[in-house]
């Protein structure tokens, strides 16, 4: 086996990549195949199997070229930095390539055990980022909550992530309005 | 071919669809194919495409058998209507098979322009069964809405949605009652 190192080991990971998730966006998770992406890719199949044994692993190299960075860095005063982030959030999902992730994601993890690794990592991750936000905007006294903080994930996101996956609507920036301020006395 | 009225006809029909959806609740819309339904339901692989001749049908039919009757019949008042069928489309999504079926939908529509236009339907069938019964509830007088009543659907089935096939946590009951109070002032 080739080194890491080397830089035709670096360009078939590439070129394999880069046909993962050509494959994915345009025809679905079941269509990342070896043999599909060495034809794609114009390479031969067994050095995809050298780079990615399983499909299952292709695929979720192929979704983590998709960047999902959500909540990450908070702003103060938070209802300003929430909305913000949820105009950014239904703006994202308002692309192709980001519903293919997110779907693939609620889909895959039914029966596939890295895949649901991922999807709650990933649910954890956001649901924790905005408990945290909002605790913290309660002592600072910017809003009394009405609901436990870890529920407010599915509260707002819920609604954005419904309107683009399941409506294929844009999102609503009224909705959005709404939505923040359902989560407490705001001051 | 054999005649619709053929009980032979018909068993083999029930034979591919119990081999259908026991496929793509165990293993996903991938494995619903000719040849795995063929093995499964142990009849010749002729006989599954002399049915349905396409995967896609195939998936679309084993999805048909899970029934999906929400919001279908409104009751008085709204308010306590409304958290039943919500306490009730939370139950049945903390179902695996039901999960499946949503997932699916919201994923195949992605690149299959069949299941795309019953995702639609679906969508616009929940999002204006709702609105109709929140705009009766206001014209008798039990709610003044706060919102565009055709948002209602995502604005109140997203955070159930999102509770169920992103996070994987189970219906949380105080959450639906915020989500109906967040509609409106209730009188």
């Amino acid at each position: 086996m080739k080194k890491e190192t080397d830089p035709r080991f670096q360009r078939s990971r590439e070129a394999i990549l880069d046909a993962a998730r050509h494959l994915l966006v345009t025809a679905g998770p079941s269509a990342v195949t070896h043999a599909r992406i060495a034809e794609h890719a114009g390479i031969g199949r067994a050095t995809v199997y050298r780079h990615w044994p399983t499909s299952a692993e292709l695929l979720a190299e192929a979704m983590a070229t998709v960047p999902m960075p959500f909540f990450d860095s908070p702003g103060i005063p938070t209802r300003e930095w929430l909305r913000a982030e949820l105009v950014s959030l239904g703006r994202q999902l308002d692309h192709h390539d980001v519903r293919v992730v997110a779907a693939t994601l609620a889909s895959t993890a039914l029966w596939d055990d890295g895949m649901d690794a991922r999807r709650s990592r990933f649910a954890q991750t956001l649901s924790e980022r905005l408990a945290a936000c909002l605790v913290d905007a309660q002592n600072r006294g910017e809003i009394v909550l009405l609901s436990d903080p870890l529920l407010a994930a599915a509260q707002i996101i819920g609604p954005i992530y419904y309107r683009s996956t399941i409506e294929h609507k844009d999102t609503d920036y009224d909705m959005i309005d709404a939505l923040i301020a359902s989560l407490g006395a705001w001051q």
